[in-house]
């Protein structure tokens, strides 16, 4: 989960999210609509009997008001929570697992704030069926041609591994950056991402005030996403003032067609 | 506003009650779903540009975690925040007025609590137009009547204060009493109110698992309604076992007929 603001746990069972999914939560920065949500969600899980560890990703902030908060409302917690202090002014790996790495991205924020770059790691490629069939290759073999070995016939007939083999899907990365002004050296960080999230508070006119509030403008969020050549821009974290944010989406996609407007419960493939 | 769950904020402008109107909240209990949205709410009103105090009456323990949240959240908050600590232990007067007391009400549940009694005080009685136009009476003797004084004609006949006014009306008094295990004495301290909020957990059948978790029944509360002869008992808080409530409403009707079950949104006038 990416951060969590005021009322997450009842979008949680709006949407039918099962509560068990969430195993992290990064918080991007302490302002309150990102992160006023977890003690009720944490609370919510232990009345629910949850057992398995929650690791929260934070500004070092943050422990001291977590900790006096499950102190006094979470006596009896059936599961600990881990907190890992996030460093916002470096981009670096601050969780890795065997399929996974989630990279800090330090974000331009009136406060302390970093977006987060979830990244694939490589995987083997897809075994032919039909030619392990052909072959009769047995399934000890497998793994070997998964990484990269040929096959000898019993008739000594080299098959080259390229013939055994359909390339590994391409990792997948999804990059959140949110609250920032626009950053115009960001690209390099979220590049080729196939889903950029990036803050869009403001129309163009309204730049100035952009910069001022330290947010960004839906065309400077195009111009990231079109420099990183990402495969999809999804905008949000619009200013209240506009009733209807296509205001917003038009101007990014005069610079960067393939951008979307988040809303609640939009569900995206990556 | 009587206790603060996460997400009141969005619950007061989805109900579009002015944020204005709020200058106190009365915090029964440090549970989370009586408590978690305060901070939130407060932060909202500092971004909306509020300047009006805000105090806030609550258990001790409450203290500390606000001041730490409000150090954190609200820098630069255009408004000051007084926190009063209720002693949960006392039935006393906790806030005061010229039209208004509060006290407190000492309930039993599994932490300190304390639900809340909200009584008007006694109005002066109103004054008969018609009178005050028949004998000619001088505007700067209305308040000397409406206090109880006669009206002497230029000849000289005594006009009995009860003819020149119609009696006050009734002080009125919302009682607030959640969350509690039943309390055969409460009655006392509630007596007489025209509105009861009295919690109602549970049915009958789960009395004694009501009694475990501090709770009370629909017709523990419906007891405490009749001794107390209230207006109306609004019942509340219920276990989210029960889909529909009425089975709570129609044990508290048995004991005491003018029961409503409370529900989102719900208004009443006292």
């Amino acid at each position: 989960m990416i951060d969590c603001g005021e009322g997450t746990q009842v979008q949680l069972r709006r949407f039918r999210i099962r509560f068990t999914k969430i195993n992290a939560v990064f918080i991007s920065h302490l302002h309150g609509d990102h992160c006023f949500g977890l003690i009720g969600m944490i609370s919510s899980f232990g009345m629910l009997g949850r057992t398995t560890t929650l690791h929260i990703y934070a500004p070092k902030e943050l422990k001291l008001i977590l900790d006096a908060q499950l102190k006094l409302f979470c006596t009896g917690l059936g599961f600990s929570v881990v907190f890992h202090s996030i460093d916002t002014t470096r981009h670096e790996i601050i969780y890795e697992d065997k399929s996974l790495t989630v990279t800090s991205i330090p974000l331009e924020h009136r406060i302390a704030c970093s977006g987060f770059l979830f990244k694939e790691k490589p995987t083997l490629p897809h075994i032919r069926r039909d030619m392990i069939d052909f072959y009769k290759i047995p399934i000890s073999q497998i793994n070997n041609i998964k990484q990269g070995a040929n096959w000898i016939t019993e008739e000594g007939n080299i098959i080259p591994n390229n013939r055994l083999v359909t390339p590994a899907n391409t990792p997948r990365c999804y990059a959140y950056c949110s609250d920032t002004r626009y950053i115009p050296q960001l690209y390099k960080i979220v590049k080729g991402a196939n889903i950029l999230y990036h803050e869009a508070t403001y129309d163009k006119q309204q730049e100035s005030k952009a910069r001022l509030f330290y947010h960004s403008t839906a065309e400077q969020a195009a111009e990231v996403a079109a420099k990183a050549e990402v495969g999809k821009l999804l905008l949000g974290h619009y200013s209240a003032r506009y009733e209807d944010e296509n205001i917003l989406l038009e101007e990014a996609k005069a610079v960067f067609p393939d951008s979307i407007l988040a809303s609640e419960g939009l569900v995206m493939d990556v």
